[in-house]
């Protein structure tokens, strides 16, 4: 994998950039649809690509490795082969995964115990384990296996956990050093920066991963509860720290607002569930604001979803057809949505990048939060 | 609406047709995906038309009707601009919703009194009702309101629900002639042929409906319980009198191979569920026979779901992806069996006609047969 920076605004550290893989290139900044199980929930790969903009989607290790399993996605030749998905592609660790939704975890210095979402069976995830995972699922870009603290996490917990991050990333990394791709293209290992809320845990950890020059940094462990402002004041202490000629990832993250001050922060690459699973809700981001589906003033409003919508079905279809859908459980309703709430994303990550190769990336970015921000 | 017979097979009843609407030309025979609450579900209105290649589309008069109501609807200026699909659509009266949805209906002279499946609300339908119902949702094609006699009703309750139908046929009639489609364009009612498995009863009622003269003629009541032997007897005796030179069209009907016995006996027209609803199930059918997409036999094949595929998503996807995404209860797989379902249900069709029109349907029809109904 390789990083080019293209432009650095000069008012903001607000960056524009190209990664190339091995399966293609990406502009920065980027927004990652979330393919959790494979599949990115209600669209088609044909609309990820054509109508969407999708340059790389997401996998998950920890879903992923339960089903299909692994062994499938080795008879595949990858999750590339198995999905149809022919460009770039990142896999989380599953670490977030197996603490959240898992019951009875138990952690301890080799790993984490834990009971599938599914069907109950016992699993053991190392690592070294997850590194494998990674390898066979066979994604450009794989991410370190770490504990995801919780927001809320006292000093004392998020600094062993850090440690213990720390001393599981230092194994992932020579398991991966160790290992190879078995579909022959690249693969990257990003490093997570942990620390939660704390100042000097973040600036730490920034440090030492900074130190390994990986091809790729990303920051995890925000947006899971702590207010906004401490999310903020993480990503710029973190990215301070973090190599300018490398692509800096912000985990999870989030509403679109959320996205064009992380930009202005640094931050390259984005991923989260929202456009798809608060779109399937029945909540559609636009250009001008926020519209809740369900909400009977669209009831009889016949005019399309977005007048200048980044999508097809923006116009294809109406308001109020989009709202009868969602209100009826009409499958249709989640593959509009969406399509549209991905489109959306995309295209304000593609805006952003305009303003900031143009210089006016500072002017754009407050009248822009305005307009996401409204509720319409 | 306009009929034109092009061809009439020499050894069977089977014949290719041409219908005109106001909003487009269909060739028959025909299946018409079903789209009940306006949307065929899971498949997008370009889908239908592009990927599918559907010709006419059905919606349903008793779930239109509840959702998203008449007001939308005549605000929207019709189910054509609500859903976008500006092709022929035909709306089924809702009487069989009516019979097999609703709790504590009540039938009267008048009509059906009955209770919302949704929130138990308390609706009355009459002949007259339902055609003003079908005014405004706008359909090329609307159905009288008839009783559903069941499949396993005695001779005394078929007959007597059939003079019941047959009065209600009359006040349609009488209703639809002194009204108009509010949108302008032409609007086509299809009376239809009742009398469960009684010849006698098929008899009286095809020879009723016969001297209408009406646009076209429809045969309901079928493929509700009864032995398929006894259908395909019903139909071929009811066709021996329907004019020639008007399309006929057999409701709710069936599996693949039920579509090409009842082409042999001389139907023009279909509708069914079944390649949504099973292959939301499922079940994909192929012109190589039936597949089971939940069976482990599947786990491991990475080849096409169908190597020479009516659609698109038969050759972007792999059975074993398929096969997943169904087991993982990812949308995605939904919308994959749907679009391949209705393609291969529409190939179907276009290739009966085809063979009608070439003159070789009664070879190709026991080969195909013997493929549709294999199981792999
Ligand atoms: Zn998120
Ligand atoms: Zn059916």
């Amino acid at each position: 994998m390789d990083f080019q920076l293209i432009h650095t605004d000069t008012k903001s550290n607000a960056r524009a950039g190209l990664i190339k893989t091995d399966h293609g290139e990406i502009e920065t900044p980027v927004f990652m649809p979330v393919g959790t199980v494979g599949s990115v929930k209600a669209v088609h790969i044909n609309e990820l690509k054509s109508d969407i903009g999708a340059e790389i989607i997401l996998g998950n290790t920890y879903h992923l490795y339960l089903r299909p399993g692994l062994e499938i996605l080795k008879g595949a030749g990858g999750l590339h082969k198995f999905n149809s998905w022919n460009k770039p592609m990142l896999t989380d660790s599953g670490g977030f995964q197996v603490f959240s939704l898992t019951e009875n975890r138990k952690l301890t210095e080799e790993g984490a115990e834990f009971r599938s979402h599914i069907d109950g069976s016992k699993h053991f995830f190392t690592p070294e384990k997850v590194m494998d995972i990674q390898r066979t699922i066979g994604a450009d870009i794989i991410m370190a296996f770490d504990e995801c603290t919780p927001g809320d996490a006292d000093y004392a917990y998020a600094k062993e956990s850090l440690e213990l991050t720390e001393r599981w990333l230092e194994r992932c990394i020579k398991r991966f050093n160790e290992t190879e791709c078995p579909y022959g293209h690249k693969q990257s290992l990003f490093p997570i920066v942990q620390g939660c809320v704390y100042p000097d845990l973040r600036r730490r950890a920034a440090e030492n991963i900074a130190a390994l020059e990986a091809d790729g940094n990303a920051i995890g462990g925000l947006a899971v509860g702590e207010p906004t402002e401490k999310m903020y004041e993480m990503v710029e202490l973190v990215n301070d720290i973090l190599p300018k000629d490398k692509p800096r990832y912000l985990m999870g993250v989030g509403k679109p607002e959320n996205l064009l001050e992380a930009i202005e922060r640094g931050v390259d690459m984005f991923d989260c569930i929202m456009p798809t699973r608060n779109g399937r809700n029945g909540q559609i981001f636009t250009k001008q604001g926020v519209m809740n589906m369900r909400n009977e003033k669209w009831k009889n409003d016949f005019s399309p979803i977005e007048e200048d919508g980044a999508s097809y079905v923006d116009t294809l279809y109406s308001k109020a057809y989009l709202r009868h859908l969602i209100n009826s459980n009409e499958i249709l309703g989640l593959q509009i949505a969406s399509i549209h709430n991905l489109a959306f994303y995309i295209w304000l990550m593609k805006e952003a990048r305009k303003h900031i190769i143009d210089g006016t990336f500072s002017q754009w970015k407050p009248m822009m939060i305005e307009n996401v921000t409204r509720r319409l």
